[in-house]
């Protein structure tokens, strides 16, 4: 019993650790809370009772399953289920019609068939990719109404009316939802991929910076940093594994009306193209990182020889990295990158023209394998830093580009 | 109009492609269809309906809202809405009670608040890892079955019997879902997580030997196949984006009974240890891919003279790779895999080797520049040659271990 008390214990703990860091997911909790209890005074409220009718059950459910964490998950379940639920509540009738022409013995032959077929039509047409991204919620809906209005129908008189209820009473609670969704400390997906976007780059530069640092050994007094730098040389991996988040954001963001800095139609695709470019950048530091971390050490002096160089690339590519990231969080042009990235240009060259020199240098003195390792591991650096500068100089057009959109828009 | 009929033609296309190219898509389209059917036959017969009642539109949403692609993914939510309607029909009865002993007058507040607070600790609960990993869906049918309780208990009389029908209801709807999904033509999630990461490993092996093989130049005379080629040599792509999928997989095949050659208790969480050593190759393939894409290119002489190297040790480590993958498919231990691996690391130290013999020969006849292009593009190589083998002997001892369990059990 004690064994699970703690166990208990730790969860809450866990849980309340994490509401202190991520308060807006605890003020979720509290606005959900929140739609729920308004959504019930209509039972409470007498006359309200009256209009809607024990179908206000439907907007306690409205309620509880569109409201979502964004606003823009929360819009596109509005406008998925109204939809789903009107072309479902249409189609319904409308085969019913047909059924109660058909007789009575073919009635219910009838209304089958129409289930079975079209449950089949929209529950295929969720797999297919395009419906998947936008109307996945909606095609279940559909599925949902139709069925019940169809089915229903052959039992509940006044079916006219059912739909008409069922109608109201969702528009009431999404428009509930999207009213406390975006009213009280709203969440964007928009500003949620922003952010997500920004923090990746900061992160990469950081990793960068870690990764060579700690490979030419300047951090190695500076051992009570241990932990901490650990921390940081790993965010690149955050960056590795991003890309579900960010597609999920983008999609829930093009829902979005305008809001803050953003437009109505803010080129959302746009920070899919930079989060893929970030992506390589991200497995080229892998790469590094894991052959920084094997056993083959080139020499003291071959290191020597070349962590100034190497260090000032990186340096530079993180500082162009960390100004990126200035400027998408401002949403500015900065005259700075341009001049930054020249230096790292000129850094690249710095250190291609100390890799030719090396092999007439290093000849002379070394053994055989000295050479052998000290080119391996030294060699392998250059290219991966060439390889993050293809993509940062057409990540930089792109963002040109993107920015120049958002300034006009 | 005929541009919307030709967009419409199109969407067809689509879909019908998607069908034919996954069969097993399209027949879980029948299955919802006919899950559906079998659902309104209660409707119809007339000795069910008196039995379960009006509450029977409760089956048809389970069987809607419940019914998924793969039979652990249907199974998890079935005992999640399972459990989370009993224990809030459980609660909203208690708070129920609570709230008419209070008196008329504070009987809607102490619901209010109660509907409040639950809805607000359970929507927050749903961002908890854990929680979210394996009850996300339970928390949500929390909320909506608790609020409509308490909420509706205002209002309706004979409240026992209303959870009750819910209850019996819920029961139909799942034990339905889970006979169609597991009779005909089950897709399981367990076997579409092996295919995925056996797949994966076959598309790498290739995705390696093309990569090479194309950069030494051998397929120059083969244009026509360059598509294809082209094909394999983006495989690895498939690779790198493969971890939120196989960690829903994952997470869906604890749910699953026994079935077919995977017991009750397969380590399915080794298969996430292995997708993330196939991704961390990936990673090594795409930095690989990038420099051997770039343009600098080695002289000829030197491209000769590793090329043979560089292509037996790639040939020998997709050998590998494609032997795990035949393990991995017969679950049986293979003798081949050792000595495969034997020779992959021979083929390592010849080329390690010639890679030392490098810097005596050519510093004689060649140009500085000769030397630098060639030792970048070829010392490339081998490092990341070198870290595929320090996964793949870590990821051999994993497997070995897996099979071993998978053998036992």
């Amino acid at each position: 019993i004690v064994g699970f008390m703690s166990r208990i214990w730790k969860f809450f703990e866990k849980a309340w650790s994490l509401a202190v860091r991520e308060p807006k997911k605890a003020i979720h909790g509290l606005k959900v809370g929140m739609a729920l209890s308004l959504v019930s005074l209509f039972y409470y409220m007498r006359p309200l009772y009256n209009g809607v009718g024990g179908n206000a059950m439907w907007a306690v459910m409205t309620v509880v399953v569109v409201f979502e964490y964004t606003v823009g998950a929360t819009l596109c379940k509005c406008v998925n289920r109204a939809i789903g639920t009107f072309l479902a509540g249409a189609l319904g009738l409308g085969v019913h019609w047909i059924a109660n022409q058909s007789g009575e013995k073919f009635e219910p032959i009838v209304l089958q068939i129409s289930v079975f077929l079209l449950a089949a039509a929209a529950t295929f047409s969720r797999f297919i990719p395009a419906i998947k991204a936008r109307f996945d919620y909606g095609a279940m809906i559909f599925i949902l109404t139709f069925s019940l209005v169809s089915v229903s129908g052959y039992r509940v008189d006044k079916l006219f009316e059912l739909a008409h209820h069922r109608l109201s009473t969702i528009a009431i609670g999404t428009s509930l939802c999207i009213l406390t969704g975006m009213l009280f400390c709203p969440v964007w997906a928009g500003n949620e991929l922003h952010y997500l976007i920004t923090n990746n780059m900061e992160k990469l530069a950081a990793s960068l910076d870690g990764c060579l640092v700690e490979y030419f050994g300047i951090h190695a007094n500076v051992n009570a940093k241990g932990e901490d730098s650990d921390k940081v040389l790993q965010g690149y991996k955050c960056v590795l594994n991003s890309k579900a988040t960010e597609e999920v954001m983008a999609n829930f963001a093009k829902w979005e009306p305008a809001h803050g800095r953003f437009y109505f139609r803010h080129p959302w695709n746009e920070y899919l193209k930079v989060g893929a470019f970030l992506r390589k950048c991200a497995y080229c530091i892998e790469t590094l990182n894991v052959s920084t971390n094997s056993d083959t050490e080139a020499p003291d002096i071959l290191n020597k020889h070349f962590s100034k160089f190497c260090i000032s690339l990186s340096s530079c590519s993180s500082d162009v990295l960390k100004e990126l990231a200035v400027i998408m969080h401002t949403m500015t042009k900065s005259t700075k990158i341009d001049l930054m990235v020249h230096e790292m240009n000129n850094a690249v060259q710095e250190l291609q023209c100390a890799l030719k020199s090396l092999s007439k240098e290093t000849i002379i003195g070394d053994s055989k394998s000295g050479i052998e390792e000290g080119n391996k591991s030294t060699t392998v650096v250059p290219l991966m830093e060439i390889v993050p500068i293809v993509y940062i100089s057409t990540l930089l057009i792109e963002i040109a580009a993107r920015i120049e959109k958002s300034v006009e828009a």
